[in-house]
């Protein structure tokens, strides 16, 4: 894992730095850049292109752009006076976490600043007796946990790429997890934020407690992918560590199976820690490259993570493996050891990386769908995967309905990222026909734009631009993310129509 | 409990509703009423004076106004309709479920329209495998459980009202009550809505999922108190029945040791499905109310309900009553029979009615702070109590430091309410400067506005209004309530300026 600290000391050897600044007149003007040099610590201003280069993308890498600056803030008064500037001169802004995003809501402009927040990376507090952390947004999520450890604390929301992902990017996207079936997405488990707005004020949200007086802007800050304000701080909910745990494997002959074996145990009453979902194809490339143990015979697996007092997980599993029993799970394994736990978690927590074996590229999706929806849109997926000519493999938060298609394929070869596109973009058509959602986890981005015109109707995307405005008026943060135009949901003949209205007429200026 | 049946009938009868239109003349003008008239069904119109008395407050009753006119709708339609005409003419609309509500954000203007949605009370849906409920706002908080109750799950939320008040009326206040220390408040327990903007389109926010693309506009509707728009229908999670429960009560001889209690049970990271606390005034008169059999000789007692798997629940009671113990707890009662429960809760339950005995009013407030300060602000109430020469019961939610304390007065004296007034303003400072917040679960309303001055900055207030117009640019939505105009806070010279930084001057219009 990389850090930032090694792009400080490369900033600092660039004695060339205005003459850089020269050379990047094109995208951003020489007014702004001196008065950005003049603002900012040299240690903390990088206009160099190769000292760029690893801004240029989030990870969503399949297209990049060089950003006009990249800004390392270390203190909310340095992401103020940037913010006031960008203002002044009208420049837009876009803030970055540990850039590990994967529908490239981090994603530079040219004609804009980068600004970081990675160096701001100070827990501030845990207040044990209160189960909360206080930290600033460049902490890594893995990095909570770690500090709330001693306490018998730990933060919940436990994305993929929780080692290296910071707590700002988290809230920026409203990151989920394996856990957040039974715990919530990021959402719920922060109580309270501080972010500062394109005027260089700072604004307080939430507290402690659960309830704040005023409108809620502390979930609408959550998800909002930076095109609010910037958040500087957050309290995070803590958790007291199940005191047991136990994780069930489960093979099924055949993946329709293991889909009512979902719904049987989530109608049943039981909230699983975590429930996911392999198929064969992803089956077979995690084995191989991890070893976990996974049966091979089989169509789908299902991972059932139970926890809780000895007594109930005891009493619960007993229950779900009756569930999973009568849908035909055959190879039925029960882990209750650390290590044997961790051996067959193993195996999803590799199951991106494992990808790598069977093709150079792949493209991870991230839909919702009711989980009564689960066969027929896995069928759909295997049907628009032989009409497209490209592998997918399903590896995914099966108890909430949260699908992570990884479209395999080759960028090398002609034509083969815009396949994997057009596919991936009609797998989110079918989620928002199955009554889904195009986001489960990762947000829009750049990467979900014109799904977004069939998600939602032409008035509430209105409404999404007028709320934009009221935070910032002049489009500076983070332009060109989350929220289409009217006009390009136009172009694109998507615009759904709720309730057989037509759009109001007046709308069409946006 | 009054039903609004009652008055379509009274509606109907009123052949005079022309002449009683021309009378209104004075707070809305002809031209709008008739239009009215015209898009309203007779028996969905009310604008005789005597017709719409019961409409001129809601739970705080204090001070009264008579509508411009009340609509009862029953349908999505209709409420469009409407909103577009107050749209049209100008005409301010303030919308009210079963007018319950104790903060005033209900309470109708005279040049407006009062907009009730309390005969939309159909249950649309139960969908027992996904365990969500599609409702209109109409239908009663109490009512979705027992219609969830045949298959073995409830709706968490239970403010005390929960017999009489609306669903909409919940999401719009983000309603509490005493499980929501375990469970959530409303926003925690909803996960979609759909509501009707001032122009009468409508929106659907969120799903059956947890998570939605866009703007998360799902947890700034709530709490907003009809400022944004009006809700039209709400979908909202089921939790299945903890299978056991029981209840402990514990006395305390003195009132810090009972906080104390509090802090540690919280601390040893047990989630209590309830911790309420009763003070020596509140004690006396539940008990001579509601016979519960709470001790008489001590200065405060606990309740503690705790629910779960069996195993869980015995494993914990008899954690609890250790820590009960050790903070000098005497007088230590457990219940796990149904009837001994209730019999415990309905003390709790009849206190506030059970207020009548000790002086003809009460004044209910609505301060939450952090659970470590209970025993310093309790303390500073006695002092305040003393000071203004009224007495304050302490009955409230000690578990998520949600204090209710009820100040006791007599309307029929003079000054009296106005000195209750007063003094429930400084014990909402008291709940600020200790780190706390000026509502828990009742909202802003009318009632708290000159506080928002003291809990927020000029920058977040300026946001707050920046943000609700873009819902509602002409003012037109429920006019007044929830967020004060930065003139009066300046008036009140109590704005407050986070880390030394005067407001912006350009804020100073809002």
């Amino acid at each position: 894992m990389w850090s930032y600290e090694n792009y400080s000391a490369i900033a600092i050897q660039t004695s060339t730095l205005l003459a850089s600044i020269t050379r990047k007149g094109v995208a951003l003007n020489r007014v702004f850049l001196r008065a950005l040099a003049k603002a900012v610590p040299r240690e903390a201003l990088i206009t160099r292109d190769e000292a760029m280069r690893p801004f240029e993308t989030d990870g969503l890498t399949a297209k990049r752009e060089l950003p006009g600056a990249v800004v390392l803030a270390d203190s909310v008064e340095l992401i103020q006076r940037v913010l006031r500037l960008c203002k002044t001169h009208g420049v837009p802004v876009v803030a970055r976490g540990a850039g590990t995003g994967l529908s490239g809501g981090a994603r530079p402009i040219q004609e804009g600043v980068l600004l970081s927040t990675s160096r701001m990376s100070r827990i501030i507090e845990i207040d044990a007796d209160n189960r909360s952390a206080r930290v600033e947004p460049g902490v890594t999520n893995l990095a909570v946990s770690e500090a709330a450890r001693p306490h018998g604390l730990y933060y919940a929301p436990d994305p993929s790429s929780q080692l290296a992902c910071s707590i700002g990017g988290n809230l920026a996207e409203n990151a989920g997890g394996v856990h957040c079936l039974k715990y919530g997405l990021t959402v719920h488990n922060v109580t309270g934020l501080i972010f500062v707005t394109i005027d260089g004020d700072v604004i307080e949200l939430g507290g402690a407690r659960l309830e704040s007086p005023g409108y809620d802007l502390l979930a609408l800050l959550h998800g909002s992918e930076g095109m609010l304000g910037v958040i500087v701080e957050a309290r995070l909910r803590l958790l007291p560590k199940p005191p047991h745990k136990c994780v069930l494997l489960a093979g099924f002959p055949e993946i329709g199976a293991a889909a009512r074996a979902v719904n049987r145990i989530i109608a049943s009453g039981v909230i699983p820690a975590g429930l996911e979902m392999m198929d064969k194809l992803a089956i077979h490339a995690a084995e191989d490259f991890s070893r976990a143990g996974y049966p091979l015979d089989v169509e789908a697996i299902l991972l059932v993570e139970l926890d809780g007092a000895r007594e109930e997980v005891a009493e619960v599993q007993r229950k779900v493996k009756e569930l999973l029993v009568a849908e035909g799970a055959a190879r039925l394994t029960t882990a209750t050891e650390p290590e044997a736990m961790q051996r067959l978690w193993r195996g999803r927590k590799a199951a991106f990386p494992a990808m790598g074996k069977l093709a150079p590229d792949y493209y991870c999706m991230d839909g919702t769908i009711p989980r009564g929806q689960l066969e027929q849109v896995l069928t759909r997926i295997q049907v628009l995967s032989k009409q497209y000519g490209l592998q997918v493999a399903n590896v995914f938060h099966a108890g909430d309905g949260n699908l992570h298609p990884l479209i395999l394929y080759d960028a090398a070869r002609d034509r083969d990222l815009e396949k994997a596109e057009a596919l991936g973009g009609e797998i989110l058509e079918a989620c928002i026909k199955a009554g889904g959602t195009i986001t489960g986890e990762h947000g829009v981005g750049v990467e979900k734009l014109d799904q977004m015109c069939t998600q939602f109707s032409a008035a509430e995307i209105a409404q999404f631009h007028a709320l934009k405005k009221a935070f910032d008026p002049h489009g500076l943060l983070n332009p060109g993310k989350a929220v289409p135009t009217l006009a390009r949901c136009s172009e694109l003949g998507g615009m759904h129509v709720h309730g057989g209205r037509l759009p109001h007429p007046e709308l069409d200026r946006l």
